[in-house]
């Protein structure tokens, strides 16, 4: 194992916003970070050359839907995921944990894992911690997540406490599946605990208690206000070791993720860019397009006049409505370039202020463009 | 306008089969070509970057589809449909003919014209000689197609001798709404006559009376077999002047367009190489690959080992397979682009043969690959 695997240095920090840099068998990543999710081994509507034109530094597979369809162990004949999908960047791989229990069919828990059916299909599967961290092995991603419980929004305090229990005790088996320093692949473990605050202190405190790589929250984005999910988020970072890369599942919008940097996060993932472009919402310096509306009938624009991606480069919002409208698949493919290269420039110019110490201000810019 | 404009020289010739070019106000087209279809504004699943990567050298658009949606009018507004869409190489724009006859509904036909109903909302349209003209002339086509009635399979010789009379008198009403070297754009003649040779002879006749830029044969590929195909086209096609490029219209498969340029045409497009690509239909050196099969579930090898497009030279069959499975953008994108490049590849091969004096071993190399 390279030596340097795992290390993860904090350079910058402006406020609790951290610039730093993760080293992964697939090369570094520079703090703060967005990650492309690509959940079937594509990031939809792009391939791996857009990825690197965008400057996308490491992606996101999904293991519930790699394990159901081509299937890990096939993909591990192929040489992994890399190597499948010929993408030679890092690629971070969730657990599955949250498809199971917002995709599949028949969930039934119990303290060994969970019991569920494809989506696909309809055939039973289970995965326990040992068997995400089998498959997460045989897709051979530079990150791992552990197997846990995702607590819908409105449990009560009980049940989460009991959950997040659980999720430790997975967590841990997860790590004893694969030590520390056992191979080229990190772990990370996840908190939950939520929208209790107690909670989320003690399920932090009890994963403090196994060795992982990085730290992440779970649980957000659920159904919350933003108001709820940013009071969680401002409590629970801080609490995350600052030694360790930290990480906030599945969010969010471009202020979000300003946000989140702000509270001290480094790592985000979230399918809203290549998603919504998919339904034509588009993110610009500007605010949100909706490129369907009639008023970009005639509009010989670009989409986002401070954007340098080949769609804004290139084409016009009028074109692009024509797309739309004609359900192109050209439409999918321009609009997800420009919403990824959105979301990546929003962590890479909020990289730039950490390091320069204008981070309350690029934030603030945020703010007046953005209210959610 | 630039004299050079609608020049067209040939520079070798093996057999019946022609090496040529063709000047036009968006550049010089190489002969033997065949020209990706674009119909509503675009190459599905590609964009001008990836068509300029795959050496495509002129692209077909649809009138019908265009004045539809979004309109000529308003691409007029655009400064025409090259800029519209971003590509600065030569295009070609049907008449709207074949596609108001296969598309859309309630056609009535008269001497002034036909009238049809959208495919898209139902709405009545009227297209005469002098409007299919207007509309290219708006979308600023470098070669625009004239007019005529698409004769279905089947008809009898009485029907399509008196088609044929009206579709010489759309076209020279076509000449007359733009009288040759009246602009920067080009006009073409379509020879109609079904499949009655002496029809055929006829209608090219009448054609000849009337001076265009190049000619096309019509109403081929419409459900006839390919040796009723073979024998009209092998008659037809050393019926059009020598001296001005032929173009075969909607026309077909690899061995079509091999035996296309062996009976002495120039210009080809179909839509087969785009279509099928999204249809997991590939085109290889080796012959068709049907990429859904079972049997390229783990098969690491490229799709095809003699094509150096981006799919060839990135991707296994075994992911190609994966992609078309799950449905994924990609897999259209990816499909798309290698067989534009095979099309591509088999007349830049052909055109290579012929200035080297093998073209009829190269057309025996894909008799021995592809029998239709």
């Amino acid at each position: 194992m390279n030596m340097h695997i795992g290390k993860f240095s904090i350079h910058n920090t402006d406020g609790k916003a951290r610039a730093g840099e993760l080293h992964t068998a697939h090369g570094v990543i520079p703090t703060p970070i967005f990650m492309p999710v690509g959940t079937q081994g594509t990031v939809k509507a792009v391939c791996p050359q857009d990825l690197k034109d965008l400057g996308a530094r490491i992606i996101l597979g999904n293991t519930y839907h790699l394990y159901l369809r081509p299937n890990d162990e096939m993909i591990a004949r192929r040489g992994g995921l890399h190597k499948f999908m010929n993408w030679d960047r890092p690629i971070l791989t969730d657990s599955g944990g949250f498809q199971v229990f917002s995709l599949s069919g028949l969930r039934k828990l119990s303290e060994d894992g969970v019991t569920f059916s494809s989506h696909i299909d309809g055939s039973k599967h289970v995965f326990t911690p040992e068997k995400v961290v089998s498959i997460q092995k045989n897709l051979g991603s530079d990150i791992m997540m552990v197997l846990d419980e995702c607590v819908p929004y409105g449990a009560d305090h009980e049940y989460t406490k009991k959950s997040l229990g659980l999720t430790t005790r997975w967590a841990a088996r997860c790590r004893a599946a694969y030590p520390q320093g056992s191979g080229d692949q990190l772990l990370f473990g996840i908190g939950q605990g939520g929208f209790f605050k107690d909670l989320r202190e003690e399920s932090i405190r009890q994963l403090l208690d196994i060795p992982f790589d990085g730290y992440a929250l779970g649980g957000l984005s659920v159904g919350e206000s933003k108001a709820e999910m940013m009071d969680i988020l401002y409590h629970s970072a801080p609490l995350l070791p600052a030694d360790k890369p930290r990480y906030l599942m599945g969010v969010g919008t471009p202020l979000d993720i300003v946000r989140g940097i702000d509270a001290g996060i480094d790592m985000f993932d979230c399918v809203m860019p290549t998603r919504n472009a998919r339904n034509g919402t588009l993110f610009t310096s500007q605010g949100k397009v909706n490129i369907k509306r009639a008023q970009y009938t005639e509009d010989d624009s670009p989409l986002d006049p401070e954007c340098s991606c080949y769609t804004c480069r290139n084409f016009s919002k009028a074109y692009l409505r024509h797309l739309y409208q004609a359900q192109e698949i050209l439409s999918y493919r321009l609009n997800t370039i420009h919403n990824l290269a959105f979301f990546l420039t929003v962590v890479t110019d909020a990289r730039k202020a950490i390091e320069e110490g204008t981070f309350q201000a690029y934030k603030a810019r945020f703010e007046n463009i953005y209210d959610t």
